[in-house]
């Protein structure tokens, strides 16, 4: 049924979508579009999509997927122009990582029986750098990729399977699907995703200030230091606009984790040191 | 020279550094003890040792090299223990993760010309885990082998040639040798290894207290969380003795964490935040 996706955006994560589509069997055309045409000519290249599209609504418009592949601003921008031009024959989903006010955007501009659907969806993958050339057909290999769809979404029969049909997909791409309520989703990934990230970046930039003027002691931490920092390498392009929608989650997240770092640096030499750790195990063994 | 080593402690470092000799292709007889002699059984299952002591003292008296691979505390007691029956046909030698109190010790019962040599090692290497069953002959390769040795130790001829033997075999094992002082090691090491460490343990506990309702969801964090948690495995018992004997740089360490995470926190929509995001690519670089 769905025989023509338009990825919208083709770094890491749109042209892994198109590498992983084929991999898993699909036989439809893919079209990709990227505001640097070089990157989506380098995924054709690749053979992540079939064709660069010239106008990314004109090829939206010929499908009946439309992946956006793009950040968070970037995709609400697009989600506005495409919910003038498209219809119920057509679903719209995108693989944001935040996910509150792209499923509000989804809720007051598409998913009535008249206009196209909207699915949110956020895959857990990804690396600390992007970019078309790191590609990965097993990018969502064991991955949990999740939506945050509305249950009151009105949809048209048609743009409905069109959902269900993109569900499968995801599935066949090798991809764990779980479904969660948009706010729930935001509070959870700035836990288990943005607090990582952000813990990294302190860690790192802290650690440039501190002994960046021994550089060969770096070698000194070894594994341990390289695995905690390595995050360190992620671009402020990927973060800037998770920081800006998910803003009151990940600052509730970072004071936590600052109070946490307070209690064990006043609890060095006392009992509380072994509950900490402790407690850490625990989380390590579930 | 060297012809009998005598390992106290087969733990993971104790029984890798005797897989590791056998492999750097030393043919002198190795004698392990352990605490709990089951475990120094396992490491001669392994072949990281010839045969069990049942006295660790006689064992290190017929040997010329004795190494300390227990926690700092315990090593802190042998070299008490040791210091009354060696002489300058012995070198006493550790890998300890702190070296100031060690090396203070060295001073005070090692190394004059009656005495026997006392050189402080810290292999900059080791897992989430101890154990002689994780023990591996590559363990050393590539890591740096810290060492604080004193420049003023008045050494018999005959120690001085163990000492120079021992960095030998440190070498063979695959490992860099870096020598620093004590105090600056001890500083450095609160940077590099004990801060991620410590991070990693407050992650984790917060993130046990926080998302351990809805095991499922750990999954959603995937490589990244994964990654910045791994430590948290930490057991207790490895890190007690570094918190205590290294207290004042590791509490600066995380008060300075904790400033940088509130700087952050602060400035999740200002420009500050991509600031911190290139400091941070700049000690990914380097």
């Amino acid at each position: 049924m769905i025989e023509r996706i338009t990825i919208i955006g083709t770094g890491l994560l749109g042209t892994s979508v198109g590498l992983a589509l084929r991999a898993a069997g699909y036989r439809g055309s893919i079209v990709g579009w990227n505001r640097s045409p070089q990157h989506a000519e380098l995924a054709r290249q690749m053979s992540a999509i079939d064709t660069v599209a010239a106008d990314p609504i004109e090829a939206a418009r010929a499908s009946q997927v439309v992946v956006l592949a793009v950040p968070i601003y970037a995709t609400l921008d697009f989600m506005e122009k495409l919910a003038g031009v498209l219809g119920s024959e057509h679903l719209v989903t995108d693989v944001g990582s935040t996910k509150r006010i792209i499923t509000e955007a989804g809720t007051r501009l598409y998913n009535t029986p008249e206009r196209a659907a909207f699915l949110p969806g956020h895959p857990m993958a990804g690396k600390e750098r992007g970019g078309a050339e790191l590609g990965d057909a097993n990018l969502f290999r064991g991955a949990v990729w999740l939506f945050t769809d509305e249950p009151e979404a009105q949809r048209s029969p048609h743009s409905a399977e069109l959902v269900k049909g993109w569900r499968e997909w995801v599935g066949a791409m090798g991809a764990k699907t779980l479904d969660l309520d948009a706010a729930r989703h935001d509070e959870l990934v700035a836990w288990v995703s943005h607090l990582p990230q952000f813990t990294a970046t302190a860690l790192s930039a802290l650690l440039e200030d501190e002994v960046s003027g021994a550089p060969e002691l770096k070698d000194v931490g070894g594994r341990a230091l390289r695995e905690m920092t390595r995050l360190g390498s992620s671009p402020f392009s990927m973060w800037r606009d998770i920081a800006y929608t998910n803003t009151e989650a990940i600052e509730t997240a970072l004071l936590k984790l600052e109070q946490r770092l307070a209690y064990l640096r006043e609890n060095l030499r006392t009992p509380v040191l072994r509950d900490e750790f402790e407690q850490a195990n625990r989380f390590r063994k579930e």
